[in-house]
């Protein structure tokens, strides 16, 4: 598959919202956050499963959308809308993040998440 | 300057729409579109001048907007929306694109497009 064709699958996968994209991820696949602490690099498809898994237990999500993918060589970008509230403390928030996937071998082997 | 900073300073003169974003590039900036041919990889402040001049002066631009900036590391990106006539046959295009800007020593040294 190129880049373009995993873009594409993947983006659809995260619209549908049944969690089939996982199977674009590389075994190795590393998540990067860009904040301090255990989130910040997460490796490997079970521990990245488990993150996803661990927000979505933790957050009520009101409202998610995805815009892209926009695609250049290797890599692909989704823009991120989302409304939810943290379970925590109930704070409700909106935020928009970009998130930057790099490609190979036709599988998903990092993930990059900007705000 | 930390890449945040550069970050919204640029972004904030990129909306002002004077040109004075080009003050944040450094000397031997590298600007890459995904595309084939002699836009896909242009080298030197000069020379990205030139195209942004060259880009400006062949389209007519109705509206642009941009979100951001997204922060992660020395990385930052933008998503621009714009509708845009082109002048060499009259066709009017809207399109969304992200731009990913890599920042050292308190420069751009890299402009990547993402579509």
């Amino acid at each position: 598959m190129t880049t373009r064709e995993v873009a594409e699958a993947f983006t659809a996968a995260l619209r549908e919202g049944h969690g089939e994209e996982t199977r674009f991820w590389s075994d190795d696949v590393v998540s990067l956050e860009a904040m301090e602490g255990p989130m910040a690099r997460i490796e490997g498809r079970a521990a990245v499963e488990a993150k996803s898994a661990w927000w979505m237990a933790n957050h009520e999500v009101h409202s998610f959308t995805v815009e892209g993918p926009f695609v250049h060589g290797n890599q692909f970008g989704l823009r991120f809308g989302l409304d939810f509230t943290r379970k925590e403390d109930g704070a409700r928030m909106t935020m928009a993040e970009i998130g930057l996937y790099t490609v190979a071998d036709g599988a998903i082997i990092e993930e990059r998440f900007f705000y």
